[in-house]
């Protein structure tokens, strides 16, 4: 499973490995990880390599050393960063996982009192929303609603393709470079729709992102409103970098 | 009850009453909020001045209109806002609410891996241990429990205050004028030191906030676990603002 021709380091293909196995439950929290020993043999590699893999995954919080014992699964969470520039491909390759989505469905609505003021348009005015189901590692893990006035982005739906990078769509078909301008954070259990789509049972906790994006000139571009699995993900603001 | 020579508008004074009002369950979720009439009668103001407090209600989302039916109240949360500079008082006071704060605990434990890693410190270095339970109107709204290091903040214990303002404090006695660099949001079932403290069944999610805050030269301050009451939170983040 390790190519050593790849290009990619050996300890990071053997870190993305082993997170694939925590993720899929093979390792569980709070059990013990294979030895360094046993994952040298298993992958033919040195000993150092598969220690430089652990200690990645300890940085990241989902392993932790007990001294003389081994090491041992944590109590796992995808950690998701959230900046002015976010993109879900771009944050959940960063931490060794596959990203993949799939669009639920896109249709227009008319603004409404709620819509016409996030953003900024008249009641009277249609609003394109957007659904779209994200994956990682092929398991659900979050849901968006996002919402766009009509008018600022005729034949959208057109532009929609595989990568589901909204904010790229924006830029490439319409010069407009959103980023995020607020989000706030909220916790509810599950709705009846949200555990068929995410395939959770009701006792998941979900953690609600609303989101609100500007464009260069401070005109609202899009409020999105996404739904994360709260036992698979956390979510983490940097105050200070601009991030991506 | 409204003051006419405080000096505070008539209704930013009626529209905190009426908050204070939905927040005790007077006016529950979903139920009818006092007419305009009614209110005008009740506190003696004119119905522009009572338009006025309702639409102050709207704009925060606390109550919404249906035409010809009347207003009704929503789904109630307390925006609480986060940004470099939060302090729980102030964040609290601008919504109109009544913030106030006891200190549950204060001790000191060895780092340990964990915390010497997010306080840059050595694994046997003493941390002060700091518990907090904070309340909005008197209902327990959230719990902190917050790391320092111990030779950083030589006799912390003799300057805590009742203002609880960790930050003020930190400014005042050491110097340190700490900022919040980054924070994780993580959801969770209740456990059962939360329900105890914050007086919620187990049925109540927990919006758990994790911060790191540094100095002015980007040294390790403080390393803090907030748990809030998910059914009376929405905790929002500006990516644009310094906030304060």
């Amino acid at each position: 499973m390790i190519n050593k021709e790849n290009g990619v380091a050996c300890y990071q293909q053997l870190s993305k490995i082993l997170i694939e196995q925590i993720e899929k439950g093979i390792f569980k929290p709070g059990s013990q990880l294979a030895t360094e020993i046993e994952l040298s043999k298993r992958y033919r590699l040195n000993r150092h390599t598969v220690r430089q893999a652990i200690e990645r995954l300890e940085d990241e919080g989902l392993v932790y050393k007990i001294k003389g014992k081994g090491t041992f699964v944590a109590d796992y969470k995808i950690p998701y960063k959230v900046s002015k520039k976010t993109q879900f491909t771009t944050s959940i390759l960063d931490v060794g996982l596959n990203p993949d989505a799939r669009l639920i469905d896109y249709y227009e609505i008319s603004a409404g009192r709620e819509l016409s003021k996030k953003l900024n348009i008249s009641a009277s005015d249609r609003v394109i929303v957007l659904e779209i189901l994200r994956f990682v590692n092929k398991v659900p893990f979050c849901h968006t609603t996002s919402f766009l006035s009509s008018k600022n982005f005729p034949g959208l739906r057109n532009f929609i393709d595989g990568s589901f990078s909204l904010y790229g769509l924006l830029k490439k078909h319409y010069g407009v470079d959103a980023t995020r301008a607020s989000s706030t954070f909220e916790v509810s259990m599950p709705e009846s729709s949200d555990m068929d789509m995410l395939n959770i049972s009701p006792k998941v906790p979900m953690l609600a992102v609303k989101s609100i994006s500007k464009d260069q000139k401070g005109g609202m571009v899009e409020y999105c409103i996404t739904k994360f699995r709260g036992d698979m993900c956390s979510v983490s603001v940097d105050f200070n970098g601009e991030g991506r």
